[in-house]
């Protein structure tokens, strides 16, 4: 474990292939640590290697690593792959402890011996290897950034705009092969202001797997839910006992293209990958209580979930709603799902009909759930029924649908039922749907008081699934309490 | 059919229960119109009705319809349910020819003897009736605008903010049973920049069926295609009948909600809806060449595709990308959705080899479909790639993943594609993943230009497989050719 940390962490870093041309991945790389440590993030060594060059960016640059005057922990090799295997001698001599392998070249194009050649001398030098044919590894809070995608572009028109953004600190690990893939989330993420714990892209992943990196991950702080895409897994096995038991910590999620024929032909000739049958994932997942994603957004909805709100004790859902429609829409894919949307008991319903009698809550409102306050909802009705719905003891989590569009309703009641959630132990999701101002600012505010918000209905109620699924997964394995407890006492205290 | 043109080109409206608070549905209704008639849009006369004012925003106010001066196409009601049928009588005495009931308060609480008294005197006095229960109509050519709900908010800062945004003029129709589903659509459609021809809510469609709707609008010029949200559909054999002809002239896509027990049972209390077996409908849809949405999302995104796309002439779909995982998750989607991703002929697959020794494409290129061009892509390589894919005759539509994260990449291909793909009769669609500034700006550019474009490879997979779906219930009525004809021949040109 600690020598995975190193990579994350390390006091010294070289850069083989650094380069002063901006349209170099060396160069961008070199430059991300530059800068990270120009501004005190990055507070190790950074050597800039290159023989055609005395200066990179204001750091002496050296020929070789030999030639490095102090330690190097973390190398990261931005040189064509033919002269990989020198360079890894190199490293050993240098008492390198891990590396990082952006270069392409290797198994992927059918160069395996290439990459065996790579993989005995770090083997026996003691060195840990992420990649070959990958991105690395990006820790905001250390400063470590091994992108070679620059996180910005110029157009044609001379503006420049973001393009690669790099996340801000969060509770959501990502664990990737795919390295577009990974950037991708990165800035998908981003721009839902959900920021990441710790990143790694393994493409060939020669030789640290990501077995090893759930263990890692499994002990650190930062981490609440890992997101991991892969295209095949080598070592089943490891992979499934270490899965099992890193998943009675911290919630996994996984995405594993290659489903289809077509798919694992297409994965093969991207990673070598040799895909296998899909119901053995599907199996093995389920086994190791791996929450499979159904598609990329799922993917990305159920990390979100599972990093905001602690699981579900039962399957059974109350959706509270203003919009009779978008309701049963929610309704209809927690049931379908294998959620249940049950009748409240005879207090519940008593509770509400004294309210609807009393005029709190609209005379035409349905109660029984789903909960409809109607077009005539207020910030203060949602606030009332939430409240009910919390206390009664089977309702196991709460769907919230809040559209924004009816005319007495305002943001108050965000906050509120924020604060009424902070009473119990129960998750709840949100929804607004929408892509104007109002919209958008409903589901920023919920997600910054740490409801995860969405924007249909059906997408929160698959977030919701993750958090039964998951509690169904800690209680058979006696653990529900637990992680509950620790979840909770860590749960960000938001503004 | 001239009987519903009146609902979308009244030359004449009035609105009862026209208000001064701000806080009444009278007063947003009534607004709506003053201010669309002030700028022009609408260009018919206007006529506040309520005893109780003298003027509403400068327009002179009448007790009653009785006492309105000139002729009343249009009635738009906004009192109280029980004096609605004393209204209907006035109406049918003034010869008004259609009415909008906004009014809450019949059949969907219970009254239902009381909304079978206003179609009594509808019928009786050869008035067309929308809703009750429902937002009414909206049209932005001619500025009729009978929603409720005001365009925008202020939050407890002061701030003024969109909450219901009216979208500009395009080629999407939307009839909806739900009124919070139809604005939600107006404002999810508005904030992706893409407008809509007519708006229809229905509410209780006491009279007005949705089968006369889409009767209607596959006659109006502006709409390319109908998307349909309902939970329940009464006459269904008249539906069924009609929806047939349509589907042959214009795609429609429908949202059916109430499938599962749960949701069936919120239907009914919301809209009054009987929602039956979930199987009825998926027959019925399947029979009448109505596309089923899978979810909200799914709904949209199949709209858009249709509506600025041609069919596809066979289900065999290129994938185009420079992103391997992304790619994978494409082509999973579209195989196991029913559609194929095949080797590419002998041909295709030589014409990528000499590209790749001439050195034009990248030498580790994937060109066997799906094609990736991997972190090496250029502008150039995509757009060479694409007409290659576009030529292929077993290529039947193309999927595009442009992720604009790799290094050499621009926005200069989106424009060369868009131009590539003026010249074939094949469908395309595009994916680019982020939600920051070059990930909106190639989306939304892509968009502008004909091609519809999404934000996940499964969204742009199943957004292409409803356009393999429509094209094969066009061949099978033998329609593929005209329509594609008309099609090509009317799609907007774009900048």
């Amino acid at each position: 474990m600690e020598k995975l940390d190193v990579f994350y962490n390390p006091r010294s870093v070289a850069v083989i292939g650094a380069s002063k041309n901006i349209d170099k991945a060396g160069h961008v790389i070199f430059k991300n640590f530059a800068e990270n440590k120009r501004r005190g993030v990055f507070r190790g060594e950074i050597y800039p290697i290159n023989p055609n060059e005395e200066n990179i960016l204001g750091f002496r640059c050296y020929p070789s690593i030999t030639e490095v005057p102090g330690e190097i922990e973390l190398l990261v090799i931005v040189v064509p792959a033919r002269i990989v295997p020198e360079i890894m001698k190199e490293a050993v001599n240098k008492k390198v402890r891990a590396i990082v392998i952006i270069s392409s070249g290797f198994g992927e194009v059918g160069n395996k011996e290439l990459e065996d050649q790579v993989v005995r001398i770090a083997r026996k030098g003691g060195i840990r290897v992420l990649g070959p044919n990958c991105l690395g590894v990006y820790y905001s809070k250390s400063g470590v950034d091994t992108l070679f995608l620059p996180e910005t572009k110029i157009l044609a028109t001379g503006d420049e705009i973001i393009a690669t953004p790099r996340p801000m600190l969060g509770e959501i690990a990502i664990v990737t092969q795919s390295g577009a893939f990974g950037v991708a989330a990165l800035d998908y993420l981003t721009g839902r202001q959900i920021g990441i714990s710790k990143f790694a892209s393994f493409g060939n992943k020669c030789d640290v797997t990501e077995a090893e990196m759930l263990h890692y991950l499994s002990y650190d702080e930062e981490t609440k839910v890992i997101l991991l895409y892969v295209e095949d897994i080598k070592a089943g096995r490891e992979f499934l006992r270490i899965a099992k038991k890193v998943s009675l910590k911290k919630p996994i999620v996984a995405l594993k293209a290659g489903r289809s024929n077509a798919g694992a032909r297409a994965a093969a000739s991207h990673t070598g990958a040799i895909a296998g049958s899909d119901r053995i994932y599907d199996a093995a997942f389920e086994q190791a209580g791996v929450r499979r994603a159904k598609d990329m957004e799922d993917f990305f909805d159920s990390g979100k979930a599972l990093a905001m709100q602690p699981p579900a004790v039962g399957n059974n859902i109350g959706v509270l709603t203003d919009a009779g429609g978008p309701g049963i829409l929610a309704v209809d894919e927690c049931e379908l799902g294998g959620l249940t949307v049950k009748r409240f008991s005879q207090e519940t319903i008593q509770e509400f009909q004294r309210l609807k009698s009393e005029g709190v809550l609209p005379k035409f409102a349905s109660t029984t759930n789903p909960v409809d306050l109607t077009g005539s909802v207020t910030d203060e009705m949602f606030e009332i029924a939430a409240e009910i719905m919390f206390r009664d003891p089977e309702v196991h989590g709460i769907i919230l649908l809040g559209l924004h569009h009816l005319p007495a309703l305002r943001e108050k009641y965000i906050d509120e039922v924020a604060k009424i959630s902070g009473k119990y132990r129960k998750p709840i999701v949100a929804c607004d749907i929408g892509e104007t101002e109002m919209a958008l600012y409903t589901r920023f505010r919920f997600d910054k008081l740490g409801i995860p918000s969405y924007s249909s209905p059906e997408d929160a109620a698959r977030a919701m699934k993750s958090l039964v699924r998951y509690g169904a997964y800690l209680k058979k394995n006696k653990c529900f309490e637990n992680y509950t407890e620790e979840f909770l006492k860590k749960k960000r205290k938001y503004p």
